[in-house]
């Protein structure tokens, strides 16, 4: 009931509907055999056929002849996507890091760029010709018959969803700005805009250690702590694209101050530099020397165990609160988290297990992240080509005009 | 590209989605011109036309001529639920109470028995012979021609939603009971069963508070406290119907052990026992002495007040958690904490703004419940009516077979 458009349906959206079925599914695995989508969407060969050619006539699919495998009559065609057809520019941009790469339909990284991590990320302008610069340089790099059909950006920060304003990035020290439709007219693309953590989810569940899994909560970040979660498939974005600030929970009472101005948030407690703190280290001393102490307690260094120890157990303990609020499939550690995770499993789990009700837990399956640094790249691909699927035709259409 | 279906549309699937888009929208709106209908379905008048005259010989709608109120030409016709159409049961089994009413289409309360509370419904035999009972009572009350198309039950207990088994109820002290099959067989009807917290959300949101809000958490409870969540205006269940177990929400390390296994949970500081604890009442002594702490509180006793400006700020607290994991567009104090938040406003709200982000917080609506103790019957009839929502003409010929 609570699922209903209000609109009414007509052929129309059948049509569309179907054309976005098949595309999706193709782009999904990579290749589908015509068989196979008759099947599973449940409608007749005939139909399928025609669906596919339109597909193929609009330059975004091709069909061969799958290998027969020993079976008996005639192969079925299988369905693939046109190499010259599609792709779309996918960004990453992070507090440290910026990278760029050229998507194609099914989900191969064709090209990539990682731009000189020594920029100073605060300035916009400096950003934004950055970014336009590597896009310019794929789209150069791309067969002549291939359309660019959009643009995809993952930051480190909330986005409005509506129209796609980056509202907040702390760490960036930004508020309010445009960059989506600012890099879109630089490109003349459409540009779409999501957080980070939102996006890492998303990917996961598509091509990572999440997929098949509805109910995803991934934790990540490495001076920021976020969420990104799945809820039925879907990123939990809520009113206004601020849900799953779970770096802000508050987990210790008797905690450090956090930046957001409460105290012993998730973030102070179990951010890399936490574990920085916690082993004598200086905060801020980046990721060489927050491996280094997992290292130093992998080698039996008591201050440096201690220190993970300390760390993992409010990290169980936010998981603890994660599995109760969302009783998900599975919490995927990303970042550092993944990292410290896999070098204090035990103590992980067991402050889960003290943090959350016997039923969800036991659904419950923790792992470090798949994708690891690539999951954004691949989400914000995966945000890009979502217009396509959903309606490839007008899609089409609409760019050439 | 989430959302989608696997499976193709057809023509059968176009109607079917448009008769219940109607059927939904006269149910919800309580009767629907024609002409709006029309105008919102975005389908030609003769199709709506068509559609309600489908509806209408099936015995679930009327047609009515609008008043034309001053208005030149034609008036249009309304559509309204058949008075003598169709109806559920809906029952709200608590730990202290049970309640049945028949519910028309439409929403309005038709009929409602209160069975004598003194009964321990922890024996499954005694519970279900007085559902049972109160039920075929409310059906030999209904007109001759009036159909009832189910049963819906709210239980204070985690189901799984995949077979509708009651999984845990632990102030109940049930485990693993098929309550609503075994209901559904003694009555013959098609048997729904849901937490109780999930239907209060989907209440408020149907026809309460959260009218027109899409994000929505739930806080409520007496003994336990749960989590009523809706995402995108459907509840938040997870991977096994255990989602929103937020009365485990661990917010005070210093706080009292639960019987959960864990300490200082949501549950342990904001439960009706915290109150009457920390006024120094005996706890378990029920809703009268909770209520009397509250009238004292106002009344100026200085121990009454500073009992439940000590719960107001766990309570605080914990809406800070949700205000920063949901973004909700409001969270909705329930049952005792609602009562609670009317004579705390002040404190619960400033301690939330200790324990959120500015953005969300800014977002958010804090509200005490409007249904009230109604809000399981409300919520349980809407589940009862969602197959028949779905699918108007296939669900009463599958009754009528």
């Amino acid at each position: 009931m609570t699922r209903r458009r209000i609109r009414g349906s007509t052929q129309d959206d059948v049509r569309r509907h179907n054309l976005g079925t098949i595309l999706t599914e193709v782009h999904r695995h990579g290749y589908r055999s015509r068989a196979l989508l008759t099947a599973e969407m449940g409608l007749n060969r005939s139909t399928i056929g025609d669906l596919v050619a339109e597909l193929t006539e609009a330059g975004l699919v091709l069909q061969r002849s799958a290998s027969a495998q020993g079976r008996a009559g005639r192969p079925s065609l299988e369905v693939v996507p046109s190499p010259e057809g599609v792709y779309v520019l996918a960004v990453d941009l992070g507090v440290r890091h910026l990278a760029v790469a050229r998507v194609g339909l099914g989900g191969d990284v064709l090209d990539r760029v990682d731009v000189d991590s020594e920029r100073d990320w605060s300035d916009l302008d400096i950003t934004v010709d950055a970014i336009a610069e590597a896009c310019r340089g794929l789209r150069r790099g791309a067969p002549a018959r291939a359309r660019c059909v959009g643009v995809g950006l993952s930051v480190p920060g909330v986005v409005r969803q509506e129209d796609g304003l980056l509202r907040f990035a702390p760490n960036l020290g930004w508020t309010d700005l445009p960059l989506g439709a600012r890099l879109g007219e630089r490109l003349d693309l459409p540009a779409v805009i999501a957080n980070d953590a939102d996006l890492g989810a998303l990917a996961e569940h598509w091509r990572g250690v999440a997929v098949g899994y509805e109910h995803v909560v991934v934790v990540s970040g490495e001076i920021g702590i976020g969420g990104g979660i799945l809820v039925g498939g879907r990123p939990l974005r809520g009113r206004g694209g601020y849900a799953g600030e779970i770096g802000h929970l508050r987990v210790n009472p008797d905690g450090r101050p956090c930046r957001c101005g409460s105290s012993g948030c998730l973030e102070t407690e179990i951010g890399a530099d936490a574990l920085l703190r916690e082993a004598g280290r200086r905060p801020g001393s980046g990721m060489d020397a927050y491996r280094a102490v997992l290292a130093e307690a992998a080698a039996g260094d008591e201050e440096a165990k201690n220190a993970a120890a300390r760390v993992a157990r409010w990290l169980g303990v936010g998981v603890g609160i994660l599995v109760n609020t969302f009783n998900p499939d599975i919490v995927i550690l990303g970042g550092p988290l993944g990292e410290l995770y896999k070098a204090t499993a035990d103590i992980v789990e067991e402050a889960t297990a003290r943090s959350s009700l016997v039923a969800p837990r036991e659904q419950v399956r923790l792992a470090a992240s798949a994708l690891g640094p690539d999951a954004q790249i691949v989400g914000a691909a995966e945000l890009a080509f979502e217009p396509l699927l959903e309606d490839p035709i007008g899609t089409l259409t609409h760019r050439a005009a």
